[in-house]
């Protein structure tokens, strides 16, 4: 078995071997899962066999090494590519590599950490290099390391903002360990790219945006070689225009149309065309020792406020987040611009070494504090809860990515008064909830954003919190437990005549109700959902055998909300209790917040009115 | 009074009182509100005066005169400057700006299309410009029309990839019909922007998209004047980046930090400080006559399939939207650079000159539908399912402002098989339920797919379509008609004991099922529940009625999903009918859509297992 080591200079027929076998490997791959996309592997065949062979530094028998570079594939289709990759550098086999999308097999059709060698998911465009983005801030702002990310991008998807999003940051940023590899081979998937072969546009955008740029043939090994020492020293981040031809090195399909995501029809004599099949191994170069760095945990009190205070649960975040950064030297937060609003200000103030200005860029920032958590950091990323909805893609893609992501959304719903609709997330509870293994909190005082905040910094997953603009009352003790998946019975009795749930600004409106209807004889049990998912299907359960009616009020549309979960609950367990549900169903304007709590029928008096009818 | 007509030649001292009181109402208006943006109005007030005064060409009292021009203002927390630009153009009364964010008025906090003169709603930064590209679109490449498309935007939303989304687009379209006019007042809402006033990055990206551009001290008059006609002789689209002060012309708050979305302090002294209040009035210029076009429609026949065909929905989708096309001369395609995969192509084959590739950029997309339906054309955009999430808060606020938009979405669910869940949408159902007043619709064969198309076509607001990959059973004849709405009951009988509730790849599961509990002595009901926004609620409470249990299957998340909607109708209803759900809940991998579909426990095997637990 031919090996290369990366001391060696370099010698084009040799690395054109590794290539070829790179080529050869990917047609098989596809060939054998009878899908995948071999012509946008062998495009950048060339690009990944100089990479391997002489630049990454990367221990494949440890992937857990903190000192190795990252390769992140955003064009995650090209994963025969990566997939021959692996299998050039010794760490999987033939045999698995003929595996490729199998059921069960971890060479799924688009990269995904199930694979030990690969941090995040992609296969949504556009993604890898803001993803990227966040590990270089890991490497350069957080832990002076020396690892270099290595990003292979296609041309195509530097049509999405958010590779722009990512140009400017890491510019603006100086991170000089990034490496953005374009495979410009001309070809999207059904016709040609906006630029084709012209790299000029992009390059000077990227110019444009501080970093080093070349434009090399991606075919041409010395200049591919040539590109990556420049890069490594340029001092800046660093972009590779390479033009390449899709399909490179079988006649059939280089450089032809309608050649995307489809095996070859003549794999074998594709394989013949290449040379043949290869077994040639690649030594890849260990990273050098990783350097230690320190950030000191402290004890500091846990916020707390005296119950019947007034203060808002974003305040209580910021609070809780800045507490939270002192107690666990893990925890960073990102914010888009918005932090004197949701309150990240109060981290930013405390921890400024661990806090990402992400300014309007919410894509750009859930993606760094994906790229972060790759490296053990536990994000917290914020901003108004609609605006997230700009990064629902990057969001479900985490999930995919099993990544710990924790995410605040601020001002929500229509109690947030004046600024309109615009300004109002009255859906992310719907779709924040509907994204694989999701928790979704919404707490309904300061103390319990405390709490609840903590739970999340320890759960490992993707997790979400709501929080309000309005200052409400304080309503639990400081020292009160609240764990994900909890609820609290406020009020409860034996005469209770109906059940009142809420969370957030309409567990104040449900108290009032039920003060209201004590008034009128009417016993109402209150409980605060403030757990929405998972969601406490027994105190439901329980409220549904013991009141005649429930009624859930929540400021969302009624779709895919409380209403909807708590629907869900009692179907499930085929309990016939009437449930009413409250929640915002026109389109709302601007207002004092009490006026657009009582037009969209979920203040106290609707409350009060819709339980009358039940009880 | 005094009045302006723009055929003045540049008056310094007059231009200037104009934007001095346009400076003053924006302080009042903020004030009378009690909060709101003047600071971000009085930036730009300069800029706006002279466009008001001298270039736009706008009948305010005729709206819907398609020979307007557009004014779109990007960023839209700036609307206590336009709504002074409304009074000084006498459209709006000074009592009414002084009506501001108040409950009821049309005057909200960030613009509306409530208001007559505004297009779109703004207000989640970064939209105003991609939308704008599809209002020019519509001009240029429709139209043949002369209006021209001004853009208001802040520096701040400059940090957005949707805006080069947008400058990219414009450049390769040529939209020479596009003025952009960016506000670059250096402090975003918490602190300095990334460029603060250094235009230069920004104007070079800009360049390298092909637009003409220009850096200005957008506080001199003469200046701006030179900027509007340079940008109007461009022949290519064109930015102008004009360095402002925020708060311009109150010493107390220009170019202050922590002065962003606030009423003024001490609003009177301002007023005096900027000489008083006027009650000045332009004459704005009408626009020339509008240019008539003329795209013709065409009786074409219906595209129709044989049942017991196999047909994906994905394929009647590209052959309804081309017969769309013929029949319908208003509407319009774009697609995000997989119209090979949503047979979007074959719209795109029959009518070039209205199909619109948007390559790899679902914002952009999605905004310049909303653009060019300000126009009254219906456009249908198409991507894979999952990649719609992209563009989730362009959807949410297509919705704010009331627009007619059709999505369509292919590639759902697990059924798509190798390609992993990187290209499996599985909360688009519940995302898109959480719309405000969206129509979802799930078809599950490819003759319901045509006719449901039809209804889209004819239903005016936000409407989805959900297609699937794999081709299947033709179930229905051509002639059967289906509505918004609706369900299909395909089984039934008396003797039903279970009923099995399924839409797309899962219905084709559930009559399997059907057949299979039919040989095992149980008769199921079959619903095709494809209108899941609006649901048939009837059909549901009646199986619910005559059958001992319902089971929902759906390839998607638990959340949000038929499953929930199926819930909430029968809680609502006080149905005390067990209710099984059948939904995707593990992350799924790669392999044949079998085995995906089984995994996840939505194939015809898992319904007969819980429907005979149930029986």
């Amino acid at each position: 078995m031919a090996q290369v080591t990366s001391a060696d200079p370099v010698d084009r027929e040799q690395l054109h071997e590794l290539a070829q076998q790179l080529r050869v490997d990917s047609v098989r791959a596809a060939a054998a899962a009878n899908s995948g996309h071999p012509t946008s592997s062998m495009s950048a065949a060339d690009l990944m066999a100089v990479l391997l062979a002489r630049y990454l530094r990367y221990d494949f028998s440890a992937p857990e090494n903190r000192a190795n570079d990252h390769l992140v594939f955003s064009k995650g289709h090209a994963s025969p590519l990566l997939y021959s990759m692996y299998k050039l550098a010794g760490a999987i086999d033939d045999e698995e590599l003929l595996t490729f999308r199998e059921f069960g097999s971890r060479l799924q059709g688009h990269p995904t950490p199930e694979i030990p060698w690969v941090d995040v998911a992609t296969g949504s465009l556009g993604q890898g290099l803001p993803i990227s983005v966040g590990i270089a801030l890991a490497g350069k702002r957080l832990e002076s390391a020396d690892f270099r990310v290595w990003v292979l991008c296609g041309d195509s998807e530097l049509a999405e903002g958010s590779m722009w999003e990512a140009f400017e940051h890491a510019g603006v940023a100086g991170l000089d360990n990034t490496i953005a590899i374009v495979d410009v081979n001309r070809l999207g998937q059904r016709g040609p790219t906006m630029h084709e072969w012209d790299t000029s546009s992009l390059a000077a955008r990227a110019a444009a945006c501080g970093w080093d740029v070349q434009e090399i043939d991606g075919h041409d090994i010395e200049a591919i070689d040539a590109a990556y020492a420049q890069a490594l020293a340029a001092g800046v981040p660093a972009a590779i225009f390479a033009r390449t031809k899709k399909g490179s090195g079988v006649a059939a399909v280089e450089d032809q149309p309608n050649q995307h995501g489809k095996p070859l029809a003549d794999p074998d004599a594709a394989v013949e065309e290449l040379g043949g099949i290869r077994s040639l191994r690649v030594e890849v170069q260990s990273p050098p020792q990783a350097q230690s760095y320190e950030i000191a945990a402290a004890a500091v009190e846990r916020p707390h406020y005296e119950v019947g205070e007034k203060v808002a649960t974003r305040a209580a975040y910021g609070d809780a987040l800045a507490w939270l950064g002192s107690v666990d030297e893990k925890v960073v937060a990102l914010d888009g611009e918005v932090g004197n609003s949701t309150y990240a200000e109060r981290f930013a103030a405390k921890h400024p070494d661990r806090f990402f200005e992400m300014y309007i860029a919410e894509q750009q920032m859930v993606a760094a504090g994906v790229g972060l958590q790759t490296r053990g950091w536990k994000p917290f990323a914020s901003s108004f809860g609609a605006f997230l909805s700009r990064a629902y893609d990057f969001v479900r893609m985490a999930a995919i990515s099993n990544a710990d992501l924790k995410l605040c959304g601020s001002h929500v719903g229509v109690s947030i008064g004046p600024d309109g609709p615009s300004q109002m997330a009255l859906e992310d509870i719907a779709s924040l909830r509907a994204v694989f293994d999701s928790v979704v909190l919404y707490p309904s005082d300061a103390n319990q954003a405390v709490q609840l905040l903590d739970a999340m910094r320890e759960h490992y997953g993707i997790s979400y919190m709501r929080t309000t603009r309005e200052a409400t009352l304080v309503l639990y003790e400081a020292d009160e437990s609240f764990e994900i998946g909890g609820s609290r019975t406020l009020r409860s009795g034996e005469s209770d005549e109906i059940t009142l749930i809420g969370a957030g600004i309409t567990l104040r409106e449900c108290l009032t109700a039920a003060d209201e209807l004590a008034g009128k004889g009417i016993a109402a049990r209150v409980i605060d959902l403030y757990s929405v998912k998972p969601v406490d299907a027994d105190a439901i359960l329980t409220a549904a055998g013991e009141t005649k009616a429930l009624v859930t009020v929540e400021d969302h549309w009624p779709e895919g909300g409380i209403g909807e979960t708590v629907a869900g609950v009692l179907a499930e367990a085929a309990a016939s209790t009437p449930l009413v549900r409250l929640a915002v169903t026109g389109r709302p304007g601007s207002g004092p917040p009490e006026a657009l709590l009582s037009a969209a029928g979920i203040d106290a008096a609707s409350i009060v009115s819709a339980a009358q009818k039940l009880a």
